[in-house]
């Protein structure tokens, strides 16, 4: 499994994933999902891949190929985030068309998923959420944050904690706990966690970080969030039983 | 969907669960999905249940009628809370077997699952999960927790915080944190919410919490919760981006 989280504020952007991927639970192994093909000073595409493995990075390969070869429509040369999305969403459906008949034969999913984030000179930084079929969505003001994979784990604390006017440096530690909780909870999302916090205008990626396993930041930070939840926890004063309701009919049947 | 929610302890048993059923996201209603089929001072039995309305009312019912006929075999009458679990896993199968041909004919599924906890006198507390076949695990000292439904939101805040050893207010307390953390991430999981705490021995349920919609203490509740969330969430300190790796290399297709 695979989650990957990005997050758009008034600042700039966040982008996180973890690098488990598993085919059954007996295959487990680590496989980058967080991929920069930035160019410095001009523009910024940070992409993050979900779901059939051979599919993401036969994507991720058309996509570095088409830079290396200097194709006329390449990562570099195409002029917006929304175009850059079309034309990724262009080479997941082209790649999904080679192989699906293949693959679904034998019972096997052509599904995935990619999260786009960053900004060309003189635009707005964008996030995009480009679906299996190659369609699109993208993060807005009321919804600052776009998730694939598993992504059920890690959203309370967004729900919780996360706007468009959040800092950024408060949003990037949003997304490490929301991916420690997420690693907690199932265990085929796991380390190294990528993590990229981009300021808006910059027009370069200077803060990347990556977690490894066992990484004595990463303990830190997660034993400091359990001692929080658990003072924070304990803080909260019991149930109060009081409210009890006398719903003790003899009909259980009707509400 | 639906959400509840079993715990056990060393001193007893918690069990919630939410009163929103949904049809498609255009025919959401009301209603209860725990039902309490105890006999004070000889046995408690608590009963959730989640998935296809139809079918899990239908067992509902029979169990009901069971009882009010006095057939042999009934909730009261059967030795043990393993043969209750065995006895309800075949009520559910009987009723499928009723309706399954009728309702996959128009894609509908018959699928359910349900959570039983109680205790018969002179014999510990337990805690199944019975699984839309008709068979069932319960709940261990390693795993003290079982849920159904829409199950991830609200497991995090019970992997960080829950042990069998764990208080039984405490673990009540955890369990309307749980089903509250799912309320927020999920509109199709709501209030009413039912919780019930049975102290181990007692064999009476004396602690019946039923919160509704707009309820002023599960507003608190609430409020409390994010206050914590958010504080913690401020005292832990700004990522330390010096951790960044130089992990640049200029071929992004190896890690």
């Amino acid at each position: 499994m695979t989650y990957c989280l990005g997050i758009i504020t008034n600042t700039g952007l966040v982008i996180a994933a973890d690098s488990r991927t598993n085919a059954g639970v007996d295959y487990i192994s680590t496989y980058r999902k967080l991929f920069d093909f930035s160019k410095s000073g001009e523009r910024v595409i940070l992409l993050c891949t979900a779901g059939n493995l051979s599919i993401t990075q036969g994507i991720v390969s058309e996509l570095d190929r088409d830079l290396k070869t200097q194709e006329e429509i390449n990562l570099h040369t195409l002029p917006s985030m929304y175009e850059v999305a079309r034309y990724i969403g262009s080479k997941l459906r082209k790649i999904q068309e080679l192989d699906e008949k293949w693959l679904k034969k034998d019972g096997i999913e052509p599904q995935c998923s990619m999260l786009l984030g960053g900004q060309i000179k003189g635009q707005d930084p964008a996030l995009f959420l480009i679906y299996s079929q190659g369609n699109f969505i993208h993060a807005t003001r009321e919804t600052p944050f776009l998730q694939i994979g598993e992504t059920k784990y890690g959203k309370p604390i967004l729900d919780r904690t996360l706007s468009f006017n959040t800092h950024l440096e408060a949003a990037a530690k949003c997304a490490l706990l929301s991916i420690d909780s997420t690693m907690k909870s199932n265990i085929s999302v796991g380390p190294p966690i990528n993590l990229v916090l981009y300021e808006k205008d910059t027009l370069e990626v200077k803060n990347w970080l990556k977690l490894r396993l066992g990484d004595p930041y990463l303990a830190e930070i997660r034993k400091l969030w359990e001692e929080c939840l658990k003072q924070g926890f304990n803080n909260i004063p019991n149930i109060n039983w009081q409210h009890r309701t006398s719903d003790t009919s003899e009909d259980i049947l009707i509400d």
